[in-house]
């Protein structure tokens, strides 16, 4: 682009690119380092370019600042991160439709304030969970989006007087539009990397959610779902135990992302407009996160890859009254008002003579 | 869709639509009540229809639960509520981008580090503001389209044995898509509202920031911007008192919803799948929210309709270095390396000759 | 004070003493109105006081501004709540040991991981509550300490150049110390609401995982506890529920009260120091808050005045294995060492010949 | 311990002291390393005393659970940091308290709503701060004295049968007192974390305070206060820059650490009693923390002890008016009541006719 409109000559350009390419093999090569002194990888580029090439290696910093470097870089990565997690998150969708049509008929009690209510089965209870991460990607895609614009060129918020081409760089690093608006760019600092962590912990709620049922149905007071003896963790003394330790660390690490927009607001709220030095600490709060919510759904697709549920669930005694709501709905569609059919079930149970044998 | 699917014959139908209409003009006449020792709105509404219509009155409870009656008109509020937030923000999005027409070429120092740094203008300032709004309604949109599925007919999450027709009343109730899922229809009850708080929020911090942002620029030591009397408030003993309250608390308020996810998040962290009692504390966390954001966007579009900025600030000579960095970039423009360019102007400031009269 | 440091004269005192003592007869009755366009109740006090008395009225303000009133009352307000609190905390944790005493032989399992793991017994489960309200008090004294401190005289947060003697204030306020440095008295605007937020959210983190534990416990899957009929919430037609709203709606509202510390952390963060009009904010955050966690330390204490334990809890099969570590340690106890004892208890559980008959 | 009740006999002891001494010192001699496939430090020093002395190693874990030993262990590191703490702070208190009688009389303009109000001064100022450090204290007393009980013999939470004396591993350990209710003890696992990180978000509310206030009046628009140069960062281009990155890195800190109870509530809120394997994820959390809060304060105190006060500041003609409160005053004194006296400078001031030459 800076030779492009004029800032970099031809031959400053085929010396630049050549250099670059090479330390690209060099990074490729893991051998790439930051020198002691040098502030970091943007400083690191300028005085390897101006070692090899002299002029032409001081010219590459026209029209940036340091602060639109590192902030391209943290959209590039942003949107990179979100873009992978979206991709994890369908493969996770696709197992949990795979087996709630794989146990669309096998049956568990519903429960509402933790009683048993109502039957309900696999089919359903793997199927709402994919349709939560279904809705969750509304929110991965909003933070997309968000990070999917271009602040090259905002140098330290307030642009720069030289002639950029800043369509050109938003179509060569593939951004979808450039941030218009150089003082709003500067904004984004902080901004996008709290929409990436809202968007992170929405997924993180559904897989806690997911976790904590799984801890719960894992117990030997409910014993709805097992998985093989080494994906938990038992002891040698209480053989019955088979800790769900993978879904209680999902439940704490995706818990723990629930935090992370308070974290990152905290950092920024009541901030007047422009740079301040602490926005450089977002990247301890984002970077694990997009690694963890990744970890976390790669452990939950494994873990339900390696589910097995138990059959004939309802037929233990204190699920009987699960049935109750079907009786009474069989009496409206034979006619009844549903006011009456209700208090005749109701009188049925009180009395003892309560049966079921339809089948839901 | 009960006539539709047979649960209702076409006379109960017509009753009960004649009975609805004319309850519909009491609530319009604000006369609607519900009666001491009835649940809520949707029992007291049937039973007005039982005390009028008898029998035909009893059915109209089939399918339904009080859970996905409640969840339905939560989710209608909420879109409702989106849909005018989004509008109201668009208001204020073309207020700024006018402000912004029309201060284009107005200078104000621009800040890094609360360092005075390079020139700005206030073009830019109410610009960024703008395109803020605009990278909020991201969340706006996924938010409302979340909130925007018909969960009627889920009943208390494990659906019902009733032939519903659910692509009926999605239609009928002007939602876009059902939510398929039954037992996920029921977790967006908490999930929804969260949503709601997260879009509200987004968009609270960018209106937290600008009035962080008018509060100090309208502090003496700044003197960017100004009122008109009757939108600051003073004191007859401190005339030079203009204090920004209605900014100060656009800010608190603001900043009070950034804490609502985390709000909703507490109540709904840990809980398994199914109805607990205290999803119903949500309306008291949300309902507020939808309102407050609304007024503090019609207050912040008051105030700038109302905002008068200061000409020549640059003129100041504790502005003077503003400057500095266009200097080297004419220079560079003439040919002098980036950084040979920077070294020459730093040391004409040192040595006190530093001057500039271009137009950035 | 104001007539101690000659602000005032002994027959302006004595004309105000009355009618302020006329006032408050009239706030007893329930008669006290802030007519309109008054700013708040001590504008309208002034205002009395100037209509009765004349010259006299004018001089209450005297060393004041509503700054450091509105401080003062806050901090009394918070005082006098965090000391309610502190008492029916003592209530509660005085219930909870009684049942601990009442219920010490009466076993249930313990858990770990939600996997059935230790006899536990309902006397160690009440009084770990107990214990637990125990150590909720060291930050409710916390809190009390630091609200207990006298601002009055602070001024705006710059003091005043009147002769005021604060001691005297402290005194007749029953404060145990001034806030010594005038601008920190205006700093605890805000702090002290927060401080009090803290200490009401560590007790209801207490009460929120005591409802979750009775919720869970009330479960047909677990059946540990039941309360009389009128305290939980069922269903005609299904007789089998009693669904534990009141747990419910304690664990909710405790929970919302986590995020209060955050609610209002937003509020303040990054504000320079200095009164900011948001602060008065605070009111509408912290006295709802107050009046919720004594509303849900009364409704816990009212419930555990009703529980019933089940006994025999151990004698079902699926507990048998919570015996096994004491089968071990007898055998430790016996002289063999530790880890040879848990791998024959261990190989007798696998090889099926695990009994135990010990009193644990 | 386990020797005076029996557990080790007297030559057991003697061996196990002998190598836990030699290992302590191969600890400070920093070559301890945990083996690949040992847990953690406990089970490292099993083996190794095992290896050692067979027999009598074995026995070292009678009625210890790997739970308790952790918590113990963080129990200890907590109380240790939080002690060192309290003694930073004590530092920081008096460097303050220091400052504020050094700069007594040194006048800068206090402000209300960011504007101009009344005289204040560089000793009120640095006062404020220590004060607040002060009422800081509270919260750490209070979470030390939760932190300081000793939770060893609690084994999972649900203690053990083994005659442990557990006075005395209080009194060997240092702990106030013991954690009586084991149940009570486990439960203190993730809320002794959260109790010390609500005290250390208490310090870093006011270091953060404190750096806003400094980045503000390091602003050309304030210039209150200035740093020796290798203290500020600046740019040879903006030699007028002085860019105070080390207290926008310690408000930053000190803001990301308000978010950490939030964090520590959402890992904990909801789980029934008991342990859960997430709760070792709060070492993730604290232990950072811990050290982030003594690095804030050490930079904070070193930062300070080289602040230079600008003198003169209310001779800027802007600060004119923060003399009218003053001038009331002085009426008032001299006879006038305060409503009349006020109104009497407001007028002069409209005339354009005030002055003021007195002291504050």
């Amino acid at each position: 682009m800076l030779t492009s409109v004029g800032l970099l000559d031809a031959s400053d350009f085929a010396g630049i690119q050549q250099v670059l390419r090479e330390i690209h093999q060099v990074i490729l090569d893991g051998k790439f380092v930051i020198e002691p002194g040098v502030e970091d990888v943007h400083s690191q580029l300028e005085k390897i370019l101006v070692e090899r090439l002299g002029e032409a290696g001081k010219k590459i910093h026209s029209g940036r600042s340091r602060n639109d470097q590192v902030l391209t870089a943290i959209k590039l990565c942003l949107r990179d991160h979100l873009g992978q997690i979206a991709v994890q998150t369908r493969g996770l969708f696709d197992r949990l439709l795979t087996l709630s049509e794989q146990h669309r008929d096998v049956l568990l009690p519903g429960y509402t304030h933790l009683q048993v209510a109502m039957p309900s089965s696999f089919g359903l209870w793997f199927g709402a969970y994919a349709e939560s991460l279904g809705d969750d990607l509304e929110f991965l895609l909003a933070a997309y989006n968000i990070c999917n614009k271009n602040p090259l060129g905002s140098g330290a918020g307030y642009g720069t007087s030289f002639p950029l081409d800043r369509e050109l760089t938003t179509r060569l690093l593939g951004f979808e539009h450039p941030n218009v608006n150089v003082v709003y760019a500067q904004m984004t600092r902080g901004k996008s990397e709290k929409t990436a962590a809202t968007a992170i912990a929405a997924i993180g709620a559904t897989l806690s959610k997911l976790a904590m049922d799984c801890c719960l149905y894992l117990s030997q007071n409910f014993g709805f779902i097992s998985f093989p003896d080494e994906l938990t963790t038992g002891s040698s003394i209480m053989p019955h135990k088979k800790n769900p330790d993978v879904f209680e660390l999902i439940r704490g690490k995706c818990n723990r992302l629930q935090a992370l927009p308070t974290e990152l607001g905290f950092l920024t709220t009541n901030l007047p407009s422009g740079y301040h030095r602490e926005m450089q600490l977002t990247k301890d709060c984002i970077l694990p996160a997009l690694q963890t919510i990744q970890d976390c759904i790669r452990m939950t697709t494994y873990m339900l890859s390696n589910i097995s549920v138990k059959q004939n669930l309802l037929a233990d005694d204190k699920y009987l009254y699960v049935f109750s709501v079907e009786a009474v709905n069989e009496l409206v569609l034979q006619g009844v008002p549903f006011r009456d059919a209700y208090k005749q079930v109701g009188a049925d149970i009180e009395k003892g003579e309560f049966s079921f044998d339809g089948t839901p």
